[in-house]
């Protein structure tokens, strides 16, 4: 059995990479998916494929009828869906993600550093696990193939 | 033909009030339902009715536990969601209740300033209708009802 | 127990109006819904609520954005959708709204012209009743309240 | 990862060809699925099994039930509905296959010349992705494997 | 509360009089609906509202798709279906209503003589209540409103 | 705006009498909806409608199809499910039909006693709230309609 | 791409075994799952597991159980549902797996003989393609592959 | 075709071991998946992951949160799910896992000695089988395999 977990969240780092890294160091027979992890790829793709926009608000209507397509096809694919936010960046695509997951009946696997519970506190409460750091959501996705 | 509409967003202002009064100005047939807007509450409703907690990230789990109910309930009643984001404030709660009421198959009408569209792209694209003003979005809702 | 109707179709004559009153005089319990049937507020809709917009193709998604809210409400709370379709015109939203009923499980009754069997084979093949005039869907929508 | 796309729209030419073509100088892992290509025998798959029918209705009639049954089969195995219209023929079964997808949650990519824009608006703004050209749906979907 | 039951079974003798008598006596708070109990109109509805038609295949057709449109409007009304079988008759739309209400997540009422048990047995097996009378039916129903 | 509430638990004490008193205490525009409330009737409603049984676990098998059409139409009409456990009784239903709420979306509110939480760690951490005693459930009801 | 049919009706005959080498006579890249077809075997399978029943109904109830089993999962696999009617045996099964098909959204295709349209006129109505021979159907099948 | 079946139950012998080696003798093309098998382990999983918890019921909610995780997403793989009940501890977990496989559409094969059937009898009346041995529930498992 093999699952496909989604990896929603920013895309101003690496933190992927060492995900799928730690993953592979645990032999998980996980397949990840996502959103386009080059974040001015994923800014641009609109007028990369529909051309020049009149202002910057039609050019992220543009990119981002194109960055929804990629996340409906994945998420729609994905057995798990885990969650990551910092503390910068508004993030509300990674909640978009994480509340759709929930609502289609995937289990959401939040990361968040301590300090934003608070304002986290709903959506929290909706996610199957809270862990503060990736490697415990790996702990947690590696319990699901446990045998012992 | 009556809807009922749940209104989304932040409870640190009286905007709900000022949308209600415009509602009721243009005679529309809408019961609105949405969270606790009495801020405070909202956050201590989990030590009102569990007791004290031994700390604040328990003390708001006991909180959104509460709030949950409330949201899910209203939810699930509802025929339109109308999300309002300011230029404050996380809002993650706003961007989870927004998406759960895309996926439920129930539209959303989304008030945000324009300045924060790039951070909104995603969630403006899935909406159904963007707005700037909360008057846009009552005559959106006007017009579902409009004969003519 | 009354039903709710919703009248897909296009905008451009006052078929509704006919079919109405035709409802009417067969004491028939039923509140019809249907979209905006002032064509030209329909096109326009998008610049009353949102401003003037930069070009027709923007006026036009502005316009679909509230045109399709209406729907997508009214359509949630149709128990039987009839379309109509005539000689003139695209009316590739009254497909739209027609396939959307199916899929949903929502009874079609579809009135179209003979001659345009051909073009519309498919679709009739999913409607639950096909007819070629509006005194012959009155008279199904009657036959769901008859008692001999 | 491979996805299945459905390519709905009229059968009077070669199109599909030229996009599978396309996809494959890509290298997408992508399996293509449609409606019967060869015009003709879609026309008559009717009598082909049942025999000749009475009338060009009834011969219509049953011709559609078997390519419904194609289209039916098919969609329910497609992660992506590609629907492209043109400026000849009603192709009111490419707006049904294309509201059929969005209804059953699988993103739409809607192929038009400009010039079409105004009748498709309402479906325009349902679409997922909306594009001039087959070239850009296949850019679309390309960025969905796209890892950088 | 009240509830919607249809009643589904054969048009060929009274018995659905005698139920909707039965529950009168019981002061039962219940709707009932069903097909057409005029079963002369019931076969004729198809011609009557499309005109004569070829041969007795296509009037069977075209009263079915009539015949169809009421049992669709009505049976997603109905939260309890009664099916009644008799040793009468081939009741393969009785046999269709009662497992469509079983797939719908509605629970089923098997009324049959206990001689037809056998042939039955798999649809017994999946109807959550099964009688041999229509007087422990209408019990069946009262239960749910017992308050002692 | 009315609720109805199903109250899932033992049928062995007058707890739901307490409860729906508190309700009205609190005036609470709920409607409660529930089990038969009789336990011997409730093990007995088989062989009342049936006959007499053969052995006890046909018996039990006539009342559980009666008690699950009661279960089934109540909990679909339910808008949120409160369930009590007690520390008699194997309660396997009240599991059950906690689960099924859960299953189909609606919230549910586990009243316990503290000392049974580790039995009920699963439940619990899906259940939308877990208070400990009926009034804290009235009050988390309650809070559903508050206004300040 | 493969697809998996099951095949719905009695299972008095060899019909499944020619509709089988049929298939494979067209290289059709189907996979054919349905009920037992061992007539005696699915009649005893409930006492071969557990045990003699005390009588004819309860030796039924225990066979059904295990033969709705088999007919869920498989029926759960389906991507098409094949139902043959003949003229004899009352087939309730059959219509009532015929019946789950459709509500589920797998398509029908209903062979019998034309002497029977009457009695199955609104089941005809709801399946996608009826014919009156296996080879039809067969050909209806294998339309679905079809490239040219 | 091979299937996937969840075993639900108590995590306190080593019964399914022997289950998964008693579908080995038979070849059946079955993957079992379950919950974790190491009782300890999964009492402290939540304590393993996220660190030493304030009291009880914080480490039970820590674990119960990991533990949900794995069996929603092995539930939603399953094609049938087996829950074994005993006549030792609460088994409230078994109750809600077989309750949510019946409201989600997956047959149930229930296991139980006869003594436990009263208290059973409304999960009884769900399940799909009711067996009294784990060598009943394989020959109900081998039945959907068998060709003869």
């Amino acid at each position: 059995m093999r699952l496909t977990v989604y990896l929603a969240g920013h895309v101003h780092s690496d933190w992927r990479n060492d995900f799928r890294k730690l993953a592979r160091s645990h032999d998980l027979p996980i397949d990840f998916v996502g959103p386009m992890e080059n974040h001015d790829r994923s800014d641009d793709i609109g007028e990369e494929i529909l051309g020049e926009q009149p202002n910057p608000i039609l050019k992220d209507e543009a990119a981002s009828q194109i960055n929804n397509l990629r996340t409906q096809v994945l998420l729609n694919k994905a057995d798990v869906v885990v969650a990551l936010f910092g503390t910068s960046y508004k993030q509300w695509n990674t909640a978009m993600d994480a509340s759709a997951a929930i609502t289609l009946g995937k289990p959401l696997i939040l990361i968040r550093p301590g300090e934003l519970h608070h304002a986290l506190k709903e959506l929290s409460n909706k996610a199957q696990v809270v862990v503060q750091t990736p490697e415990q959501a790996i702990e947690a996705l590696a319990y699901i193939f446990a045998t012992e």
